[in-house]
């Protein structure tokens, strides 16, 4: 039997010291939070009001609480909590009985002595850990170069310095009649052909049980009684990820008998095999001297190359604490409704709770989990190495046996000069050991990007001044596992982070930058790209005219990318955005959902990108001159699992409000299943049209028609041309 | 003590049946030399005698020997083999009481039970292990890619397929007061600043012994008498390989009571760190989309980067069970002789006895130890998994610990299509897991060449048509790992494969193919290249001109590439050439060394290129036309450990036998240690000298002193030119 209980914190300055004043304390729950709500702070998320809660980060916070046990009948009592945020320790009594670093670990405070007595419960988090270990500057990410808290909370291009501490997942009393907190253990091997299944359910109890096992129709299709049962299923159903079938669920439960009563468990369990494969070619190497080959990042689901199509998973809350299955739920609805089958949890932010993997698993959304590192040097201290022993192992106890989970990754752009650690990085060697070890079927990539995966850019002009459109159709990556577009956030988001009227015109200032919109990444227009929009469309009138345009160019963008990588496969077989949400408003940011649920124009693009089925069409640019050449060429997208009939494409240009003007009927013949299909490059000179600002691409091909609308004689564009004219 | 036993051996066709006959065995040893000694075998080392022997790797093969046991008047007995090739059963008075698979245990038998009787042993070794696991075709190496046996056996470009086995390490019956065999263990930590050495001592006795420790000069400085001590050492003489300081090692020495008297027992130790650091220029990344660097491969012993120069070490036998200190000494002082500082022991050959180490140890040479597996798919099966652990383990008691031990390798040429694993393969997690737990000090590369890193080509003139000479100077490898020039072997070599009147002409038959005089890499003149030498100088006249004229070919290629690696330095870190040796007479073969000990003339040029300083000229090519520019390119190469001071290196160029013309003084400043220094190119119109045949560039700088000789007017070469004079 579980209890919750009632908690008080407060905070103090040293770990001996006690809190002056104590308040009420939400479980889970972040301290920050609960001083804002007993002092009244303002809103983090509104203009600078962050800065108010950095001071927290340095103290020692102490939760208490009581529980009766004198009336206590049954003759097990435990402490049980589920994640504590970061170092801390728990006293009993006022004696201290667990101490640790990290958090993921699940505590389990045997408490039986204290039965009849009243129990005294504190818990002391200690302050954020800051390290000092090869630091170029304080106050920046590296100082989380030696914990596993997310480093995202320490700073990033669209997150304030500001870090969580507290009891950020469930704790609770349990009374038992059963010596032992129950861990259920459900485990399957599929034979090679995977048409056999073989289970084995395990629980840590002596007695006889009741255990059910339930096929995806709701068919019991096992019964059982000892602790350990062990039975096979023929042709079994498998478990799919979106686009390629369904996430077949089978579902486990356990009734144990306990004292004289009984406790029911339950939970999914979905069968798959997943690997990594090499790309298409990727084996064959120039001259000698032969070097490598770039390693293989086609994941294939049940033995089927999946083309993965998906976005990064930054958290929706900087408070994680915050995060329930229902606000999970809402953006990976989301997530699903775009045509996506992959998420990839990105080492800057936290291992979620395990209700999103439970929605994944009944989704069908793949999971590629980093370990917490990012972008840091992991310097293998005696201290750092046991901690992250330690917290990976929590963590592979979490993330472990999902259906969804498909790939463990070290950590976020380890290889890159901005890290600096190899293949030799002690830390990332412990990684795949202790993966290896205990998942040896899941695939372990040491960070992300690997040779031939590429990252970035992040801009729709990139610094070289080329357009994301040019450089996409020109860059040959086995997979892209980051790249973004920015945009505004809409309106209803931005007007989280201050009055309307303070964002127009868009100038640097202390709450713009603060949310993002200047010098996010490096010096200038980050994310805001003014600038950039302004080539494109000249001065802007209104917020809500820039914020339109700007939101164009990340439709555009990220349409264009999504279909690209797709157009490149199988050489290319993945596809992942930077990213999918974010944790507090951002005046501009590459996210496709704003804070806290806003959904941006480009998600429906994405959406249309990624359906199995889609008629593209590769142009070199975005905007064209009258009497220009347009130039794309066609192709038939197809990741569907089953072959496509013959099928007729017309294809028309219209420019303005013109009629469309057919330039083309393209015969698409039998396409097999899992394969694309390059058609035509077309031409067509644009013609002169006074007051066209657009020129459209439209292919019309059922479900699977697309649209590009493209710019027509912009004036920033069409402006030098006056020169050539007067000569 | 130790007691030798007399063996017997016969062979069988079943597990169970025993052998017609027995003869004598020698142990070590193997069991195809036994079975030729005991049956007068003719030399399988000539022309194609070694066919004779390959019905023996089918059969099973019982070795037997008697131990009057009936007098031991000491309490404890113990049978102890340190090798035994490659799939046995020990069976004591006819009772079965050990099984293994893997060549690299050391059996320790307890005998105990025996003591008062005649103990008989009998070992039944296995026939040769051939995998069926993704096996392309029978016959070929892949059938070694589900065991540990040395891949090479099964037949390689330089070796026939002749696979040993037997009991190719000492055996022996070890009497003792002492209850458990002896096994000393020596470690130790060196502090960041490499000035504190924190040493171990342990052994596996209960009572006091008696330890001595002494420094490289013989002074002794720790004495103890605790199984287990522990002490420091401050400012230890660090351990350094050949070129950059003394291979300073420590003596440890054990005395052990043992009964009445009491046994000693000693070893080296020598204190180095090791690291693989990034390679100068590799952090920084083309645009965006952005991709990893290259991994790092510059070697750094005690801190100091080293430019690795050496050779891939490939084995002096084909019957490994032959291998002697005096057999390793003698070809290890040729390595150290080489001005080389690395053996690259490739995983296609076995790992070496210890006694290779013991001498690696000894004179400076850094160790890059593979394991055993090489250009197959090593499919991870439960027992190859469960086979290649158990081997990795035994590996790693032989090699852990060896000053001269720097680098883990999982093998050669894994990456590559044509044996088709990946970062992902289960073998490689599970190599780089084991060395990560057992020795984290030891950097581990999962296989060579990784990106960046390159293999070849082998041949002085490219499969494209490119000669090394211009090949090379444009590369751009971190490390060149392999790479081969081919020549024939010396006279005194090949005529123990065939009367020397057999080889005059040269043509592909039986012999002359058996050897790898042709078709030994693919299909064509493999290794013997003679159409390439006819292209460079005409027809031959005799076998000693075909000879001396492909052994200058190699000369040059080897001399240019070792020199271009260095120049070529700090990008790239090491030179690895393919490769030392040869384990039977080849008619032709990249090594350096022939069978069984006599040296090529590339292994002067060598020795030359690999000098701590040296002056070098980077050339276009190998022949040149009178008044043809000959343009070259001038560097002074220092890997030493010390700063040179300025000097000066007078350019003169020679043609045929006229005298030098100096065409350059060239003033070279102070240089940094361990930092090369690039001069001037160079251009000189080559006269018009009737009768001349070479031009030489001379650099005259003392002891870094540089002779280059060049093609000049060779008749093959000019013909074409006529052409053009007739027009």
């Amino acid at each position: 039997m579980k209890t919750s209980l009632v908690w008080n914190l407060g905070y103090c300055d040293t770990e001996s010291s006690m809190p002056k004043e104590t308040f009420a304390a939400k479980v889970p729950g972040s301290v920050q939070l609960d001083y804002a709500a007993a002092y009244g702070l303002p809103d983090y998320r509104f203009e600078t009001n962050f800065e108010q809660y950095r001071w927290m980060e340095d103290k020692y916070w102490v939760y208490s609480a009581e529980y009766d046990a004198r009336n206590t009948d049954l003759p097990y009592l435990r402490f049980i909590a589920k994640g504590i945020d970061y170092k801390y320790d728990i006293y009993v009594n006022e004696t201290k009985k667990f101490s640790h670093e990290g958090m993921y670990r699940t505590v389990i405070l045997d408490l039986n002595e204290y039965i009849g007595k009243i129990v005294t419960l504190k818990i002391v988090v200690h302050p954020v850990p800051k390290s000092n270990v090869g630091l170029p500057s304080p106050n920046t990410r590296d100082e989380q170069n030696q914990c596993c808290k997310p480093a995202v909370s320490y700073g990033w291009d669209f997150h304030p310095r500001l870090i969580p501490l507290g009891i950020w997942e469930e704790a609770y009393i349990e009374t038992s009649s059963l010596p032992e907190h129950i861990k259920p253990n459900i485990s399957y091997t599929l034979n090679t052909k995977r048409d056999v299944a073989a289970l084995s359910l395990r629980v840590n109890v002596d007695e006889n049980v009741k255990w059910r096992f339930v096929d995806p129709d709701g068919k019991v299709i096992f019964e059982g009684v000892s602790p350990s049962e062990n039975f096979e299923i023929a042709s079994p159903l498998l478990w799919w990820c979106n686009g390629y079938g369904a996430p077949n669920l089978y579902t486990w439960e356990l009734t144990v008998p306990c004292g004289d009563t009984e406790e029911t468990f339950s939970g999914k369990i979905g069968f798959k095999t997943v690997s990594l494969e090499m790309n298409a070619n990727t084996w064959s190497l120039p001259d000698f001297p032969k070097s490598r080959s770039c390693p293989p990042i086609t994941l294939c689901l049940n033995g089927i190359p999946i083309f993965a199509k998906g976005s990064n998973w930054v958290c929706p809350e900087i408070f994680y604490s915050e995060l329930t299955p229902q606000r999970y739920r809402e953006q990976l609805q989301l997530v699903k409704d775009a045509n996506m089958n992959i998420l990839r949890c990105w080492g800057g932010a936290i291992v979620n709770k395990e209700s999103f993997f439970d929605l994944c698993d009944e989704m069908g959304i793949l999971v590629w989990q980093e370990f917490p590192l990012a972008c840091n040097n992991y310097h293998a201290t005696e201290h750092y190495m046991e901690l992250l022993k330690c917290e990976a192992n929590d963590i592979i106890d979490r993330v472990a046996g999902h259906a969804c989970h498909a790939i463990w990754c070290g950590g976020n752009e380890l290889f890159n000069s901005w890290s600096g650690m190899t293949d030799q990085s002690l830390a990332l060697r412990l990684l795949n050991s202790i993966t290896f070890e205990r998942t040896p079927n899941i695939p372990f990539l040491a960070t992300s990007p690997l040779m031939g995966m590429g990252h970035g850019s992040y801009l729709f002009v990139y610094h070289n001044g080329k357009e994301v459109v040019e450089v996409m159709q020109h860059s040959n990556n086995t997979a892209y596992t980051e790249f973004g577009v920015p945009a505004f956030s809409n309106l209803d988001c931005l007007q989280q982070i201050t009055d309307l009227k303070n964002l127009f015109p868009m100038v640097a200032n202390d709450v713009t930058c603060a949310h993002h919109g200047f010098d996010a990444w490096g010096k200038g227009q980050t994310w805001c790209s003014k600038d950039t929009i302004q080539s494109y469309f000249g001065e802007s009138n209104s917020l809500e005219q820039l914020v339109n345009r700007g939101q164009f160019l990340q439709k555009v963008g990220y349409r264009f990318i999504f279909e690209e990588a797709r157009r490149q496969k199988p050489h290319c077989s993945m596809a992942i955005n930077w990213c999918f949400n974010e944790p507090w408003p951002c005046i501009a940011n590459n996210s496709v959902i704003c804070y806290p649920n806003s959904i941006k124009p480009s998600y429906y693009e994405i959406a249309k990108a990624c359906r199995p089925v889609a008629a593209t069409a590769r142009y070199r640019k975005l905007r064209y001159r009258a009497e220009e050449m347009l130039e794309f060429d066609l192709f038939l997208l197809n990741d569907g699992v089953s072959p496509l009939d013959p099928m007729e494409i017309v294809v028309l240009v219209q420019v303005g409000n013109e009629d469309p003007v057919r330039i083309m009927t393209w015969e698409v013949p039998y396409i097999e299943a899992n394969t694309n299909f390059s058609g035509p490059t077309l031409r067509y000179c644009l013609p002169v049209i006074s007051n066209a600002e657009t020129c459209k691409i439209i292919l019309a091909a059922g479900d699977a028609s697309s649209e590009y609308t493209l710019l027509y004689n912009c004036p920033q564009h069409i402006a030098p041309k006056k020169k050539t004219l007067n000569m």
